[in-house]
């Protein structure tokens, strides 16, 4: 890893500073097709901490994005290290053999500008953006699930040796600028009078109040905070909200892992999750008069559910067809074993689905009382109404946090948000 | 880190290349006074791992432990990492502010020659040996554990920041010879037909091939194989069990950090307290006509208990006294807040006295049933009495792995220990 130093060709790259980078790499060249000059280059990020670009040529297309030394929603006056790239990077690498098409392919990383081209990915848009649309995706579910589950599965014990795991755990124990924000901005700041949290006000005031002084709360959410930093169970993705993801009408595609950090797989599925459920919580904000989005309110849930069954059944198979290397070293050869072995899986699998809950919880609390917030809210002008959306989706993380043993399924989960909703 | 090269100036050390060795360090010569020929050394390695030297001078004394490039106890045909010597005195380092003199003072690391001049520890002897002859020690368990409390709470989240963390994280995942060793020798061997465990036979030959295909003996212990590679609360030594204790009557001291990693705090727990269960299990097997052990045993038994409850005081301690640091950046104003914090830290401190008992069973399981076996056994000659202390100690352990409902509390374990010796 390195720090951009004066030696370095670190620089900010714009419009000009693309087609120069490109040109220099044969590959993309060729993928681009004519010259230069024919090439079309528009910048995009909306994100918080990257230039985005896209460039089409007469034969194909790609995406350039560069990491800049500054968290790019608050301005040079919040730096933020260069090497986020390099860890995005190699979260890519290291899932690419197991995922297939849910990532973007990646056709070249330049460690010095800390900066990635790789597949355009196109018509997709972001799925927050859809879901807020009110656009169906019949597979997201399916292909989220799976995706968490084979990302998780092979880069945890249950599939690699621990020397390998080891290397891995070394390697992402380096992304400490990335997981700083997380450990903050998750599980410190929305319980704190942080300069950086913002809510809607003065609707929200009393609730984000009661947060900060909920004893039974901060002590849940420290624990997740903990588990956060310990249980370091697989590769993580480290911020796989609906914002990480893009989509079509068929396809999904996991982008942005900047974050990523060997921690517990309840991280990665609670973020996916707890954001369907922000999204399920804000769909009445955007009712029309010939809408009222309780038909696109329950596709939601469904899929947060069927997010949850879909990485179950995944892990398990995964796990099973893995067979005794899933218990390293130890020999099951009786048949009686085979129903033992099966619980001690399922008991696994409860352990991530609790942890998957409170996760879940502790991220859509910060994006309604902390700094950073998501657009399904947002995107609500009516402060009034945007208020009650958001109340009902705090009440549910904070039952969720203090109350966990009531939500011992899925089902029980997905029933207390429709009925939150109502 | 790095393995030594052609070029390296690594050569295993003898009693002719030591004097040379300390001669070219000006405060080790100054310590040990007059000239090299004055120097009075003998090797006294008994470890599987490394050469031990004492160096008596006309002033003082010192320790020199070197690596050697295989298991001295298998011989050059089983290859071991030198890097073992840059881990230990990597532990070292990390825990030396804040354990006083429960560790040696070291004096000089040279990283060529994976050798550590340090502090030569006398008239101090292995505490498993002053066991077996039946010393006792009444320190020993308040020594241990505010040890293992301070040296696991000061490199936990408790207490660092999370950068500081995953610094730590990242340089003991390098540890990966040592650790697989552990997993291996600990978590899987005894479980299999491999060719490097031996047990008390052919006495024991129905315990060892009983546990063999207990599945839910071996799903327990598989699951805390799991919880060893990611639970990662804090610096672990590794292997602290009682041959790397040295003690006077009223002096204790940890050596042998090799095996040093991030972990769960429980399983430092666990060695040692594991390992004065089987020396209580051991007692009757030593047994004259003068002296049945019964004392001793009860003795031992006392101080296993004694041990825990220190852990839990002091760790209680520094966590109340690191206050809002012990919840990372949680604001708790009220009053009314400290019943609560104080039940969260109590529940904590239940899940690592679980964890410590089920990684105690597993190593006493390893101890009798896998390749590296403990004095406090194999000193007993005769195999019928051996194997009876041996068959009750296995017992134990079976039921805490398999059963850990039933040991709840301190006192049920030590009742349990004592009813199965008698």
């Amino acid at each position: 890893m390195q720090v951009p130093s004066a030696a370095s060709r670190y620089q900010t790259l714009d419009l000009a500073a693309v087609p120069s980078l490109l040109a220099g790499l044969p590959d993309v060249r060729a993928r681009l097709g004519g010259r230069p000059a024919d090439w079309q280059i528009r910048e995009v990020g909306d994100g918080n901490l990257n230039l985005v670009f896209l460039i089409d040529g007469p034969s194909g297309t790609v995406c350039v994005k560069q990491a800049v030394p500054y968290v790019r929603a608050a301005g040079p006056s919040w730096p933020m290290s260069l090497e986020r790239a390099f860890f995005e990077n190699a979260y890519y690498q290291a899932v690419a053999p197991h995922v297939g098409r849910r990532i973007p392919e990646v056709y070249h990383y330049d460690p010095e500008l800390y900066c990635t081209i790789m597949e355009r990915l196109s018509p997709h848009i972001i799925l927050r953006r859809g879901l807020i649309a009110g656009n169906v995706y019949p597979d997201l579910a399916l292909h989220m699930g799976e995706y968490v589950a084979r990302a998780c599965f092979f880069t945890s014990d249950l599939a690699q040796a621990c020397e390998r795991k080891m290397s891995g755990v070394a390697l992402f124990a380096g992304n400490q600028a990335l997981t700083r924000i997380s450990v903050d901005l998750i599980f410190s700041d929305p319980y704190l009078a942080s300069e950086r949290n913002r809510h809607t006000s003065p609707q929200l005031d009393g609730l984000a109040r009661e947060f900060q002084r909920d004893a039974g709360l901060k002590i849940a959410v420290a624990r997740f905070g903990r588990k956060f930093l310990t249980q370091a169970e697989a590769l993580l993705h480290g911020d796989l909200h609906s914002g990480s993801v893009m989509v079509t009408g068929d396809d999904t595609r996991v982008i942005d892992p900047e974050f990523a950090l060997y921690g517990p797989i309840g991280f990665d599925l609670g973020a996916f999750f707890g954001n369907l459920l922000l999204n399920a919580y804000a769909q009445p904000g955007h009712a029309t008069d010939s809408d009222d989005r309780s038909r696109q309110q329950a596709w939601v849930l469904g899929q947060a559910r069927q997010f949850w069954l879909a990485f179950r059944r995944h892990f398990l198979e995964l796990w099973r067809e893995a067979g005794s290397e899933g218990y390293p070293g130890m020999l099951f050869e009786q048949a009686a074993d085979a129903a033992q072995i099966d619980a001690a899986r399922h008991a696994y699998l409860e352990a991530i689905f609790a942890d998957m809950l409170g996760f879940a919880a502790c991220k859509m609390i910060r994006r309604i009382l902390g700094f950073a917030h998501v657009l399904d809210f947002d995107a609500i002008p009516d402060p009034l109404r945007r208020a009650e959306c958001e109340a009902r989706a705090l009440r549910l993380a904070r039952r969720l946090l203090t109350h966990p043993a009531e939500f011992a399924s899925i089902e029980a989960v997905i029933d207390a948000a429709s009925g939150g909703i109502q």
